[in-house]
């Protein structure tokens, strides 16, 4: 075991204490979760997010200008529980409304549900956008299986940006499932992570070798392959990708480019000349490229590909001003 | 070999291209060399840094507003040579004068110097200041021959915001070499990272032990011992870091919880946690708090902690607005 931790059960609590420790001016707990919430909050639809926590920063840093306003941790890899995903949704309620976005998993799907039966019977009004942007997690007749993965970003982002803008409940929903609906990843893994817990690693692959499709968990690709370079794994990805959903004539295409833990900056910038090469050879405009660790599955050595269909009365979400803290510089101060 | 990358000795090329395929709207390739400049200049004094790639972010994103004006890179962990740093100089010099900004390791001195010598033939007048942060790397008595390590952000931080703020050579050298004497690093590694040339393990650590002190090359530390936990291992290097300096009365700190490469997040965020309450049951204040990878030595496990004295009057190099790709939200959009 490599990292530096306390004790293994203490991990998620002690990373939430950890973001308010270095930015508790913004955000605040709330007592008895694994929730934090924004300490200013305006009048606007609620947008909450929440999720297993271990894929840092995402969910846990998925929060601030025009992100969500509360975000709410389960232990590492499990779903938080539905109490206090209700509770984290009425510390930032103001009366307009509450949205879920969350990742599409069975955990996450049940507790979250369960706890929009608790917020409605408190007359809460609560809608839902699930993140299921993996191609490589079920073909496309049973797209409502996939998982969610790093495409996620843009989805969360949409959805801040239109709260932010002051949109009713049902318009802000609308925005982040077309953004959500437009939203296919895939990632790949050449080493494993380890959870805190036990020490073991998360899946298992010959050194030497990647796997294609592997999900944040270690759940299985599609393919396994003896070490490629990074063009052709990019090419491949790509392929797949906009296979999958192409990309409608007169859109242009938002891109992330993200690391799943111990993957060097180099490499995610290699791998982010080939796909702008790539994607621009087949006639695709790039609207955004965005690059570093987005979401993550502990220190697995891997990357995975985003492309998010980008129409233009769709731009101003993506484009909005916004302040997360694991953002890197996608927005200029004072002149380049 | 698990890094995605294409042939090895293209890696610092394809990462330059790389980061010029995400920001070429901001920065351009110096033709010949491995250095980029910002497209846009203004008259003020040019900062130029540069160093070994391999350690991305730094050099190559540490530049833009407030920040350098070019950055040269060398081959992976390898100087980069006298003429490219000289032509790096060239193109963003505006009759103003230059601000070298570099790690102190022998190479790096060697060729900086040599540029400088080449370019004070042609008339230029040029400036240096070597960040020599990593208490681990020699005694007091020879603080001169200490390596250079994240705390280089402070000072590559204050002499961008210095010169943008118009001042003359002599005092944006004097601001910077300020920082750079009030600057203090530590690192520890759990495990190596590997070099692409070679896919060697960049030192040799037994599994479950760490190694205080290491350096950003698998340069050997202080201290070697069984793996430890996180608050322990913050507790003993932020001692070893303030007894080297200790903080004078009336500074408050700047501090830096930098990655090396593989450590997640909630690592990070579990080290800065221990770091702030350790920092003020010690009585001191902290002024501002960064997180996240600054300076990376591959994928090696590991972190390094920076404590920066930082006296009222030089807040404001501390915290003036700045632009640089690798830079996580430090700064507000519109409100939190």
């Amino acid at each position: 075991m490599r990292k530096f931790i306390n004790k293994p059960q203490d991990v998620a609590r002690e990373t939430v204490e950890g973001f308010l420790a270095v930015h508790g001016d913004r955000f605040e707990a709330i007592p008895g979760t694994l929730a934090v919430r924004r300490r200013r909050l305006r009048d606007k639809v609620a947008v909450v997010s929440g999720g297993g926590s271990g894929h840092e920063p995402v969910w846990l840093e998925y929060i601030g200008t025009g992100f969500a306003d509360a975000v709410c941790q389960g232990d590492v890899f499990a779903a938080p529980d539905p109490h206090s995903i209700a509770q984290a949704a009425k510390a930032v309620e103001r009366g307009r409304g509450i949205l879920f976005v969350y990742g599409n998993y069975s955990g996450d799907r049940l507790n979250f549900d369960l706890a929009a039966e608790l917020l409605a019977e408190e007359g809460h009004r609560v809608r839902t956008v699930r993140v299921a942007d993996d191609v490589a997690a079920a073909p496309p007749g049973r797209a409502r299986d996939r998982r969610g993965i790093a495409g996620g970003y843009f989805v969360a982002k949409a959805a801040g940006a239109a709260a932010e803008a002051g949109l009713p409940l049902d318009v802000v929903h609308d925005v982040a499932a077309r953004v959500a609906d437009a939203t296919r990843s895939m990632g790949v893994a050449s080493g494993a992570g380890t959870v805190p817990g036990t020490g073991e690693p998360t899946f298992d692959l010959p050194e030497g070798h990647l796997e294609i499709g592997m999900g944040m968990h270690g759940e299985a690709g599609v393919r396994r392959a003896a070490m490629m370079t990074a063009d052709d794994t990019v090419d491949e990805m790509l392929e797949r990708i906009l296979a999958d959903r192409p990309v409608p004539d007169g859109d242009s295409v938002s891109v992330l480019v993200n690391g799943l833990g111990a993957t060097t900056r180099a490499e995610l910038l290699i791998i982010a000349r080939r796909a702008r090469h790539r994607l621009t050879r087949l006639g695709l405009t790039i609207h955004t490229l965005h690059l570093g660790n987005y979401a993550t599955s502990q220190e697995m050595h891997g990357f995975s590909l985003t492309v998010s269909a980008t129409p233009r009365e769709l731009r101003e979400y993506y484009d909005a001003p916004a302040w997360a803290s694991f953002l890197t510089g996608t927005k200029e101060v004072s002149g380049a």
